[in-house]
């Protein structure tokens, strides 16, 4: 497999893997500019060092809200830059991943795509740092063959990120494999954060798994965070307010000053 | 959802969901013309109505054989001219959705790419017949948003493919969920066929596994076949020989005449 | 492993494994006698040889109908009696064993309780026939493993049964596993049996999986049978009416005429 | 459900709910006094209020260690009085349970026997404090249900423990569901610890995971601890040593303090 020695992975200013926990925040779907920018300068304050934010959503049902596509791509990059700071967003289309590589300073791989070996392959072409979510089902294995061919592209620049897996408890959405992505992290020697917003489905969730993942090592986290959640156009329910989300990275610090 | 009256699909000759079962057999992958050749008259002299056979093969290592791809399809093509035996082949890349369709009957999604939305788009758009494999961890309905993508993109010539879901239990390579294939197809008025090669991942399993499908009331089979499995370049250890497949073929027969 | 040649196991007249599909029916919980001797006499017409029905039923809840308990046991052994057809019951309790044993043909030992070691123990100290159901969420290896217990016990007379694995579909209860089935057969050499009806959850599936079982090679069937579901203490979802049951044994023996 | 206002659950000196985490530890199995008492001294040393020893064990195999039985309770008892510490033991079989309560502080039901109904209602009728670990498949629902039994028995001094599910994932044990243990702990009103002995069973996972626990609001850990991992008879791959536990146990120490 990939085990070589631990590398760390660099996106702006921010350094996975240096010791330091990254946060990276922002809304589900980039829904217009001045939202985009509202969160992203609230969670620029309260810590995060990169802004996330959809383009492309992969949604279960053809009915349900997409993405803005292309324009929100240029909120993305404008927002970041006068913010200074770096900017995290899915690909979806091996059509699309030049666009989006242009506009944003890391590129995301979904859980449903995981195993999208075109894609994979594509954006390790792109050369841009990625983060791979694992898959819903993906075995550890699995996990880091599908980095490994980002790395047979030419591209080491890699985060790992532990979404949930699917198990058959249905009280909360997925369940957060902390133990694999330890294991992960071990041995693949890449960076890996966890993503307790996909884990849980549930918004009171998010910061007790934020916790236990940062608790346990992991080197960042990716969070939803909304204005307003209950008028969110995707994933309401597992978004942080603009507070929450402030209160959760001063406990993060906590954390981090004793582990 | 997407319930409407049940509907047949033909692919050549073929009629899914008509009351016959239909077997579709053939390589994981094509190899080279001569024992794609071989392969296909000897499946169709038992009885298969659709010869099938990989040209992209979505490996989980990059570093397996990802199949000839372009050339396979010509090799796909002239076969099946040959034989008059409808092809169908999976497709991986939507920006080879175009060419796959123009050398196929069927194209084929598979379970790896359920949620590859972008690809559910563009083989909706090729107005060709899809055969829809379920993810590997897609729950019923999921799945059947997944063939509402096609539908949405203006094609309902759908046949739905149960090839086992992940579970814990590890003896087998993916349980055969038969119970879902029976509901997806009264749900969603779709024909539905099973998979038990993927889903056993053991020749041993594949003909009870095949029976019990078709004695629950699927639809068809797909079934790796292979002249000689153990030097097949992918899925050796699930292929039956070709002796094999025309046993399965004869008592699947029988089993269609009391059920 | 426990592997050795292949065994039979008689019950009364019934000789698991001796080629002849068993079918054993009855209702969930005995109810009171008269709807137990109407169910076993209808069931027995139908060509089931062994009459099911349970005495002490371990529901989830402690709220729900636990069974009838002793005067269950008592009836149960006079209708097997009046029959002259054996009878099948749950025990879970190591201090009920002796009682159990004592009216009854063959014990059950359910999915929840095939860890229960202690329990395995003293129905192998009985030396009755033991039915011995697959956990929800037991591997392969720990299935065999409990009826390891019953025979390190000195008891060989073990018919194991397959009754649905918990995973992450929920449209069906469980999911039945027929590939762990056939390789738990294969590998102990025990007569394996399948449950359709705790399986599916739902009357409408237990027919179509009952016969994918039987197609694939397993040696018999536990149905829950009631002469009227909808007023049934337990499992009335799942039960099946008199004539559906009657109905399903015929497409039974015709299936096991091609077999 | 059993929702009531939140409890506190003594056991000797320790409050599990009173805000304080409870630190459970010992060996898996109790092999002898003196390896007892020296464990013992050691992890109360380290700041565990409760030792853990098994007398019953449930092993898989018949095959393996069982425990020393009746002659572990007797040291379990000395050594817990010589200590002043509680103690807390496993109990398999309804017979014993007269027994075990008479010698230790705290029952425990393990996973194997979350739903044996007969034991889950004897442990109520004996008014002990009882830790009742969820099933490896149980959903959060089955637990709590659990639970109520023996509420319904008149004991409410339930402590909850989250000992990781069964999943399709196997590079580690199980899967240790924090959310669920979150939401047990929420709905029911039950203080709840969780397992990280097996819910990884891998000992360089037992620390990250047991943090994990506690940072996300838990409250309490079972761990296993012994003198020397390497010839223990049971569990020796998951089991700290007496160092490990010590630095583990001043880790959670520091935690508590910022969370």
């Amino acid at each position: 497999m990939i085990k070589e020695d631990a590398v760390n992975v660099q996106v702006g200013d921010a350094v996975f893997g240096g010791g330091e926990v990254i946060l990276m925040a922002g809304p589900c779907a980039v829904e217009n500019e001045e939202m985009l920018y509202l969160t992203a300068r609230s969670v620029q304050d309260a810590g995060a060092k990169i802004l996330r934010g959809g383009a492309y959503k992969p949604r279960s049902s053809p009915h349900d809200f997409q993405g803005l596509g292309k324009p929100a791509l240029g909120m993305l990059q404008r927002v970041g830059k006068a913010l200074n700071m770096p900017v995290v967003s899915e690909v979806l289309d091996t059509r699309d991943v030049e666009d989006v590589a242009a506009c944003v300073d890391m590129l995301q791989v979904g859980s449903r795509n995981m195993q999208n070996t075109a894609l994979l392959k594509e954006v390790g072409r792109s050369g841009k740092p990625v983060l791979l979510k694992r898959g819903l089902a993906a075995t550890l294995t699995e996990w880091l063959l599908a980095a490994e061919y980002i790395i047979a592209a030419g591209n080491r620049k890699i985060v790992l990120c532990e979404r949930g897996i699917r198990t058959f408890e249905t009280s909360s959405r997925n369940t957060l494999d902390i133990a694999s992505a330890l294991l992960a992290k071990e041995r693949s020697g890449l960076p890996t954060v966890a993503d307790p917003s996909h884990a849980s489905g549930n918004r009171n969730l998010v910061a007790p798994l934020g916790m236990a993942a940062i608790a346990a090592g992991l080197d960042g986290l990716l969070i939803e965070v909304h204005p307003a959640p209950e008028i969110a156009l995707c994933d309401g329910k597992q978004s942080l307010e603009l507070e929450e989300f402030a209160l959760l990275a001063r406990k993060i610090m906590a954390l981090q000053a004793v582990s």
